[in-house]
């Protein structure tokens, strides 16, 4: 329901705005083929050990439906014995007035009333909606590979800004040192943080580094509650969602303004030389 | 003004509106690359031969500035002959509430006033807001390049619905006379048309192919006038204008809502678990 947008929506925010249970909301971005899924599934392993469930919001903006590729390569982990732990959905953007924006926070709280903590939020490439998404989660993951580019391309992207943790993965690889030490060293230079994003490396295919990725995000969370950081993101959150409402409350007004018999008269008076727009968009939501 | 917005905007549509003197507005569009800037320097040449001075508006939406590279371009048509009777300008996104949709066309009003005829809108790539500015001219012309995809390319970026003229510039490199073929019969098999669209060969940097494509532009105008298809594109141009107001002084409207001593007890009220966003933003937009 709340994919699809519409009246729905706002029942389903009725119910659930009030019935979080305060999940611990992780975002997972970085370019596309970074091992993003892998990784969530290697990380789905270690916390379904540790006897959580997991819900899982998979985000890709330019898919024009949901479901699809993503979701190919998720058949394996639906296979599996993590099945009855893990719960697995693709959001795309159809069909939502506001967009991802506006969906993907509805439905993150979905998950997180239902019961399911943490909720891992992973998006499937670095465009701006993305990373925004990613940026807005309690935790921000942010995944590259060795010789993913001089690091100087993370920090293009605005993901030191948003990085509560670096995973370097398929570490493996060559250059993997030089990537850790790149991102460091660029971290380092970003001046007073309070929080100093750990890099930890990681190949994902094999599960090795996902033990030490859980434990960072628990320090993470941790620190969120001690330094009154959490609080904040929270409130940050609530904020760009009353925000996304706001908007998409006035996407449907101009709908209703850009349609019928006044408007027809309005286009009319204006092509046939009299006035102009400006002043017949003020009259026409009268201003 | 029209390029920075706000209230001077406005004081310009009023001005503007009525002066138009109903100039022959060409959108270019086409990959990077494909050689628009070179065309539409040929194209100047052959106007001014003629006795027309036109007005260029060069428009980039992903530029953070306006001029730069484009205007590098630029600057050999500017020391050139032809600098009396061409007018340049190069257009960002920068500053304008409602973007390009709004500023190009209001743009274009201003130098149909001024006199000049015809007004090429220029776009630099086949982005989804660009192809919709070029598509709103009254004569759009779609430039690509031998061996540029197997014209399935231009089909999947929207360019056979928007194109009354295709142009395959560099038609001396290999392939050309294929690309002419694919692009026909694509055209022919696309139904019922009114007019046409014809395919030109050129190469813009000898001025080949110029002169035949200024008979065309010619004619696509005489037809636009004989057949009403003319009335009708201009009527929806002021539909779509109007509309991009609405939408510009809706989102002024959030911008004035979303801030404020209201908005941050709406925060906090929602922060502290009371209510949900669509309620919220409803009191706050007293719908």
């Amino acid at each position: 329901m709340v994919e699809r947008g519409g009246p729905h929506t706002r029942a389903v925010a009725g119910v659930t705005y009030r019935a979080g249970r305060g999940a611990h909301v992780i975002g997972i971005t970085g370019a596309p083929g970074a091992g993003k899924s892998t990784l969530t599934t290697a990380l789905c392993r270690s916390w379904v050990e540790l006897g959580q469930s997991v819900g899982i919001l998979a985000i890709d903006p330019s898919s024009p439906f949901s479901g699809g590729a993503i979701l190919g390569d998720r058949v394996r982990m639906s296979e599996h014995d993590l099945a009855n732990e893990v719960f697995i959905r693709s959001m795309a953007t159809r069909g939502h007035l506001g967009g991802l924006s506006l969906a993907a926070p509805e439905a993150a709280r979905v998950l997180d009333a239902a019961g399911f903590d943490p909720v891992v939020i992973e998006t499937v490439g670095v465009g701006q909606v993305e990373v925004e998404i990613a940026a807005r989660a309690d935790t921000t993951v942010v995944v590259v590979n060795p010789g993913w580019g001089d690091a100087v391309q993370a920090a293009k992207a605005g993901l030191m800004e948003i990085a509560d943790v670096f995973v370097v993965n398929k570490a493996d690889r060559e250059g993997a040192g030089e990537t850790v030490r790149d991102l460091e060293s660029l971290l380092a230079m970003s001046g007073d943080r309070r929080w100093l994003p750990p890099v930890i490396r990681s190949v994902a295919t094999d599960g090795i580094g996902t033990d030490e990725l859980v434990a960072t995000l628990a320090e993470h969370k941790e620190w969120l509650a001690r330094s009154g950081d959490g609080v904040v993101r929270r409130r940050q959150r609530v904020e760009e969602e009353l925000r996304a409402v706001v908007t998409a409350r006035l996407a449907e007004r101009a709908e209703v303004v850009c349609a019928g018999a006044r408007w027809d008269s309005a286009v009319e008076e204006l092509f046939s030389g009299h006035g102009d727009p400006w002043s017949s968009a003020d009259d026409l939501l009268q201003v």
